[in-house]
């Protein structure tokens, strides 16, 4: 068996996200375990660094599976992309030794949320974007985000239902880029999220730049590690993940 | 009756084009004139700077159109997107003089056109970009792309069929920007365009990109004059209209 690390792109519009599930719906990874299985002749399980949820999309999600092939990584690439639907591809291909995991092997990864604020909507950004129509007060958006950098317990930033444990998490930059009226981004990067957290995030910061919330309310916000008081969970066709870092 | 100038979005991929067809297709043209005839309460013809082919997208198309409405123009746009469907928007509308017409009174027009020139499928931009597997020699085409700027006799870049007329254009400008192995653009900016003119020339410089056509070529490919000796029509969902100058 040979382990190897895959880099990959993909369109999250038309996967009921990374995860396989009971219900046999179209996810990631059951596509890529399908490709990977036609290709070594084998069945097979990959384990994704992040299970983006249903419509999120992917610049660099990582995955890593063991398979029994005379394929080198390259040739592997290519045959993977030969079967694999127009919205997954894999961009890059490594063997790695026996232990890595995708998951596990993380030490970070990089998120990005794409907000449209133009005062018409932007039919080119529609499936990638969230529209927002209040202009956004980005100063009040960059407050508010600061407040969020470094280690805090972002339990207020959980979906209701995720998974149990610690919710200590240290996110080492929350970015706004972008303009008001026009397109703004949330640049999000730390070293492991909750379940939504940078969705809840986005929403709360959204609420930040339309006036509804205060951001010298952040640190309270993390302090009381209520969901309820947090933001609503933006759409998931505004995130990207863009990176994993190893 | 007010004339209005409405600059306009789209994402070509749903529609056959710009131009109302006998037949009944979804046109840009067509899904416009419905919205606003149910705004003014009154059939109306619209009138566009270009006639994008079937799955050409605009990020600044212009359109002018007649209106009996009390409405002003920032009104106009904003009941426009109210009743246009997700892949068509309004992006500024102004009153303009009576004589206005989008396409006469155009000076010039600015296209984009996308190419995903990476070693694997980019499933994010596969909508909107034109697939070249062989690296793209970018110094190559940049020196063909100098020799088609100025103001040439384009008979051989225009498409079989073609509107009858002088075939004399001015291109200002025929810039080659990213690089190779990932996104390459072409920036085409003249006075007017023949049918298909940009696509066959996008085609044609990707000919010499990947080395099966010679840049110093160009010249006689001219003075030629003949379609047959230009590469091939690229596909349309790599184009996109970006702006109308008047």
């Amino acid at each position: 068996m040979t382990k190897f690390r895959l880099t990959l792109e993909y369109d999250g519009a038309g996967f009921a996200g990374w995860q396989v599930q009971a219900g046999g719906q179209r996810t990631v990874q059951g596509v890529l375990e399908a490709a990977l299985a036609r290709i070594a002749g084998h069945a097979c399980r990959v384990a994704g660094a992040s299970r983006t949820d249903s419509g999120v999309h992917a610049e660099g999600q990582v995955a890593s599976v063991a398979l029994e092939t005379p394929l080198g990584a390259e040739a592997l690439r290519r045959a993977a992309n030969g079967v694999l639907p127009p919205d997954l591809a894999v961009t890059a291909a490594a063997e790695v030794p026996e232990a890595f995991h995708a998951r596990h092997a993380a030490r970070g990864k990089l998120y990005r949320y794409r907000i449209w604020n133009g005062a018409s909507p932007s039919p080119l950004r529609a499936a990638r974007t969230h529209r927002v129509f209040t202009p956004l007060d980005l100063a009040a958006m960059r407050a508010a985000a600061q407040a969020l950098e470094g280690p805090h317990d972002f339990r207020c930033f959980q979906a209701a239902g995720g998974a149990p444990g610690s919710t200590q998490r240290t996110l080492r930059r929350v970015a706004v880029e972008g303009e008001a009226r026009a397109e703004v981004r949330l640049l999000v990067e730390g070293d492991a999220f909750l379940r939504h957290m940078v969705r809840i995030l986005a929403g709360t910061l959204v609420e930040v730049g339309i006036g509804r919330r205060d951001p010298a309310g952040m640190p309270a916000l993390l302090a009381a590690g209520q969901r309820s008081r947090a933001g609503p969970t933006a759409p998931a066709r505004g995130l990207c993940l863009v990176r994993v870092d190893y």
